[in-house]
């Protein structure tokens, strides 16, 4: 008798080859102001993406021909916020001692925190692609220094990296004064250095609420499915470390729409890391 | 005392004219493979017709003045696959024998097999305007040769049509290279022969999730409502022979938007086939 | 011990400054044909609003910097129109003789027409600038001379103002011979005139059902929320005397989204209320 | 072809025999204070009464060998309440005048007003039974004398009935000090009196609202499904001379459980109407 | 770095120990007739399980000294009825040659039948214990002998077992003439015999639909699951030879509790086949 | 112009006079494991308080006669549960100091904690009346001291107070060895002493999720509403010093009815108070 778990994102190979991508969920749900649940989101991921073909038109590739494995989701702390963040980030180190590359399926958008302190270790000038429709440029909020609305301002603390702002269009007056938005494919096959290596941050509410209802906080006015697609062309072939989907929250998610979306971008993330090996 | 159900389609004359259109409900709900439900999308599209206007400022028609008849619903055989199949099959020949159009209301996509099985016999050369987010190219799906994943195969199969596919992003590769997509609603206009018959058949989930979240396998990255009209103005005083809008799955509508989209999209079709009389 | 209670709209002063617009909840719930709850639309705006920035990136200004006031709402009488017509149009002009402005929280599209009475005596030649998926030009609806389907006829026969309709989809083909319709920024810039007072009555419906599925009456094939921005921007500097957002239905609006658009909508009518003082 | 319409009430015979009991709709839904959409209660029961048999096992009696009519709905008007009052009351006149037996289908609750009048004309000394989480017996609601909160109190001010009432669990202390309560079926058994007709009004709150949340007013502590069944066996074979369900609001029944109930009350209804004969 | 999957049920052992339960998914969804959607119940199930505690102050006993796995679930064909009933009784033919007892679930109840097939072969006079708010023993539904309201008849016909039904509330005149119907936990100790073995079917709308509104037929009147367990502690210390939980479609479970109140049925079931070893 | 916000609960007075009870919103939602969202409790019970009469048949007492204040939500830091926990128990002393009494609307239960550190200093012998679903009993959980899973035990630490508890059925083998059960309301009367204060600690869990699904945690098997109420008789005229009503979610409250129980329990909770003077 031979069962079946639908567990692991489709098409995931059962062990950890070395050099493969690894997909691992960091259900991090802390520091959210207005909704919560994002520690759901790994599972739901997993589950939306068995809706989809292996095979992107969008990318001409077929997740059957790449290898990478669903590692699982860490078993991080409720209310224990520095356990959790040491947690990602030494298992995006782990991850890197096996010259594998993580896409870290979030929780929060804080993980992308931890997740650069562990990559800047081993890579230089780091250029972050950040897909959102907020700043996260505050220096503290509501008394915090770490938090989803924080998190662009502590990753530009470490130093040495340069982030491109996709999307964005929620913040005050002063984070819209620090930011570099990027307002077209265009512009950022422009800005992008060729040689130095990028790591994607994805906010899922980079998207419009229409076709991403399922966020902590959904902010009319954002992309269409498509045009991230036009901008993930552009990553094509490039040197992509890394990279991860935050924000997502399933329960808000009432037709499962937001999750397949998140499922569909983290099947071309998969081919973007391959193909920039 | 006068009560009144708005059970059927609004506008429906109360009984069948010769040559007036005819609309069928098909609830065939058999074979989908991730989610159920399209038995009760004839219902919910009639009753959501009842927020529209009988007026097209589309089309410039009015439904008022159109012949067409709501013939309800068949009563298929849950889980008799051939049953049902033959049913549909025998219920659009004797449309046809009434000189009357068919616009079918599904149910799941297998349906339009046993419709152009029927039409086959009257009519030659047919070109199917194929809406739809996915192939449904595959010789067999889950070891099944009759299914909502092959009935674009199958209608292949049965020889002497020729395929338009529009707003197709999901597939295999295979499918890919097999299938003929027409990008532009320029395209279809070029591409349409002018003395041929034309059969229509809509699968919901060509529309974007964000549009039509309830549908049995939402893709995200589809058309919008707008550029469907786009493409419909093309088909505008063809000859058109039938029609069908398939894959609607009601329960998963939590705002009853898409089948307000399908009913809108029904009122379209039912002025395109009487403009091509 | 400090409490906090968020039930005003983000942002708004503790009372009514002088000249301060005036945020004012019209829960008229009374005449819908298909689906009802636009009561409970102010209280749900006002939570949503909560999650937005005080900053707007489209007007660069800052609801910080502006003085309004959110006054509640009106206590209305479900069943009692012509008590709840009245007591907005007495609102309406108690606020203009603070030499404040308006902007009405609907409630359904009906209390545009008591809003114009009050301040028809104050403005000559009022361009009332008509945001809706629908005509709302029936002399008539059900029998009924007040209905939120004749709300803009109601309006036209009270005579001296001129109405510039954006996004209209939906109506008879009389309505559609009579409606003015504009059909881009550009054009609405090249109709306004500049020296003349203008109202805007935004319909939450005018908005494509995936960017607000919770109105009363869906309509697919609208705007979306950036191009509702666009048309915003011909406003900018412009002589808006009030305004009023209708027409939102939170019950059905199962992911909130529809709610925080209208927030959204809201505070850049606030910016430009202020902009034209 | 042999379409099918499910649109009536299951086992409903195509046309009205005499002295057959009426099912009629009456969606009047104008002055409900805290949730409206009750005018869409008739379909709904309708639609869930398609998951039932036709055999009660409470009654033991089958409804394929009782002869009803559903009607259909009566067309009343939105916001013109005495209009609508006055169709509802001329409706079951004119069924009375077929020597039938009504089961109206609200809408809210103050339809059983104007059917108590109309029945008061052709029989004396009417007993109601009220099943009801709510008295309904303020003399005026929100400054309005016609209201779902006093429909019990014009009901008695028509005179020469009598009401008991089950199920009362919310009211002021005056409402509570006028009201008949009922505690118990044996109760309810030794005070109706054998010889006088009876008139049953079923306002779904009396359930409790884990039964039947989709009401527009749900009230904690309520009955069980039993426990009105067990009331129901003292009706049996007593002069029921008309009844009415009421209160149910479909769109906030997320699970359609309300719905089934009010279907299967409506069911037992039917059953009991015939016993009395 | 060491990720978790929650997919297998709350404490299953990861290898199938001799002689330990079997917890098996037969995602059955073909013959329902009103909703589908119990294909996804074993994965819902699974999920809820990980909310509940692995001790039962019901039966006094913990999961975690209970020896079970879970195998996963098997993957069926939709559409194809007869692949999937053999590909049941194979699977639990198998169990069963490794002395080990099976836990189906549904799926819809059509399972019952390759299951007791599978059983027939090494139990004699086995008793069935079915909860249930249906008799399901109609000889043919809609054409089709094999379905969910035919299983029990199916079952019966395969001889040499007694049923013995719990909560059924709803069936024809002729199934309530036929159904053994067992009304209390005491009267169910005095039926079964103690030297036989025993199959428990546990249709989950024999549940009140306020406890279990996500079944695809939900029927009000029935039991509490505190009376459910009070059935159970009938059964406990006897030779359960297997049981299966069915008719859940979390689709239709808005809240996650129809899921839990299975998952918690499903713990007491692992226990009291652990106990009748 | 009046406008009324409906954001305090029904009958609050509009200033705290001295002795009156205090109604305090302590939105705390940072430990749960399986779901979030009790921060959107306190709005919600206020908001659904005015489906509500002041009346209660049940205490026979009227709130519109009894002295209490609403006084809002304290602002607490998500993810830093240190300034929370003492901002919970500084505005409970601030309570005591004018000679209040506090009803506590969570929020997560962690917050009884503070509140009886508070209560602690100013009372000695503190009865604590206990109505949960869960033992709560842990010494750590999920490596944490201070969660809603271990606050029982804390407060026990906390020392000089007796933990009576109700409705009780998921825990450990150790915790239920652990956990003073009171099965009745008749056993609560006989052990509860005279003449010692009592605080009431009422999680939302305790009532069976079909009265109130829309909590963190829902467990099968539990209390109904009308039984919570026969406990609260016995609290009649006894001294409360406090209480709280914790873990309700109401984004999971899909029909509003979990929010109106913890809203009638907050009712019958400040008559308590209110009596116990």
């Amino acid at each position: 008798m031979k069962g079946i778990f639908n567990s692991a994102y489709m098409g995931s190979r059962d062990a950890a080859e070395p050099g493969a991508s690894i997909l691992l969920g960091c259900p991090l749900d802390a520091t959210s102001c207005f909704r919560a649940g994002t520690r759901f989101a790994p599972e739901s991921i997993r589950k939306a993406s068995w809706t989809l073909e292996t095979y992107s038109p969008y990318l001409k590739a077929d997740l059957d021909e790449i290898a990478f494995h669903d590692a699982g989701s860490l078993e991080l702390r409720q209310g224990d916020l520095s356990f959790s963040l040491e947690a990602i980030e030494a298992a995006v180190a782990e991850i890197g001692q096996n010259n594998s590359k993580p896409l870290l399926l979030g929780g929060e958008h804080l993980i992308t925190y931890p997740a650069l302190k562990a990559l800047k270790g081993r890579f230089e000038g780091i250029q972050i692609v950040h897909f959102d429709a907020h700043c996260d440029l505050r220096d503290e909020y509501e008394g915090q220094r770490l938090s989803h609305a924080t998190v662009m301002k502590r990753v530009s603390d470490l130093g040495g990296s340069k982030v491109f702002s996709i999307g964005i269009r929620s913040g005050t007056r002063q984070e819209f004064e620090e930011v570099l938005l990027v307002g077209s494919p265009q512009l950022l096959a422009a800005r992008l250095a060729r040689e130095k290596p990028i790591y994607v941050t994805f906010d899922m509410d980079v998207l419009d609420p229409s076709c991403a209802p399922g966020v902590t906080t959904p902010e009319p006015g954002g992309l269409s499915f498509n045009e991230v697609m036009e901008y993930f062309s552009v990553l094509k072939g490039r040197d992509i470390i890394g990279a991860d989907i935050v924000e997502l929250s399933p329960d808000y998610d009432t037709t499962l729409v937001s999750s397949i979306s998140a499922a569909k971008i983290a099947r071309e993330m998969l081919m973007l890391l391959h193909r920039s090996q």
